[in-house]
């Protein structure tokens, strides 16, 4: 019912984890429910988004760091880097939990849709998605 | 347990799904439980605000649009048409999926609150949206 | 199965309530689930957000005053008070539910979340999150 995903993510940016997702979902052998996912961060995210082309993943990451660029002078956080708190801020305008209709077996996203972790900072590590499936 | 509601849905801004939606949880004749919507769309998004004024929707729709415009310079995802990069950005600042308690029967709506479909295209079509109840 | 908690909310920012939260999660005995909390309101949201530093929080809220300020000749809607329309927008930014899975009886939260509401008007009084456990 819980599955753990651990990530290894290198850097900034939209990464497509569909392959784990799917495999923890094709294993429950879930006909009809519900798939939740939670990010156990609070400087990435979780994303539904276009997946076919990606030059719109491309702009939505350009977009999104030139309305949250580094070196503000309006930040007093500034310990851990400069990619930190444009990190939080980001995480608090994004998703930090989805939850996906599970439909004949398979998540019920649509034809255009693919989900994503949303990377803020640019050396992250390891990351978290916990999967509940009921 | 999971229904999909096909939604019409002729131009950009907050489109009310209530009736279509009310009608869904009546029919399931749950006392209690939980109503997760799911958008399957990559520039329309789910939200839930404020019901009775229309003023205050309007000014929500003119700020986002002010936030994300349309022909700026730094998309290069353009080939499907002005509102297509903004709509995807639009719609990763907002949310794909809502979950909504159910109580005595009905969604544990705030006084003020409405559940709208948040439409970031000019001339979209068929939206569908996934509605899962437990 | 479903709580309501009301919360006794003096002014605008981010208010931890883990500790309302927790008590409602562990009275549940829940080995292992899904908590989801609905906010009834259209002027806060809930954020899942660092727990540790208090000055990214501060920041958080800074930015966010910044991008959404009072005053801003768009709007309309401005009968409820300056900082009315601007906390329909940053609601409309941020979250009206969030789903954290449940293990070992506990919040499955990472190291360094905590759950809290953010009150978007001045002077908000009551406000209530519901809280769904399955």
């Amino acid at each position: 019912m819980i599955s753990t995903l651990t990530l290894d993510i290198e850097r900034q940016g939209l990464h497509d984890f569909s392959v784990e997702l799917n495999a923890v979902v094709s294993g429950a052998e879930l006909h009809e429910g519900l798939c939740t996912l939670f990010i156990q961060h609070t400087s990435a995210s979780l994303l539904i988004q276009e997946s076919y082309d990606p030059s719109a993943r491309r702009d939505l990451e350009l977009w999104l760091n030139r309305l949250v660029p580094e070196n503000d002078p309006l930040y007093s956080h500034t310990l851990e880097g400069p990619d930190d708190m444009p990190a939080h801020i980001k995480a608090a305008l994004t998703a930090s939990s989805v939850s996906i209709p599970v439909m004949e077996g398979k998540l019920a996203l649509g034809t255009w849709q693919g989900v994503y972790l949303w990377e803020h900072r640019h050396r992250p590590g390891k990351r978290r998605v916990i999967v509940h499936l009921t």
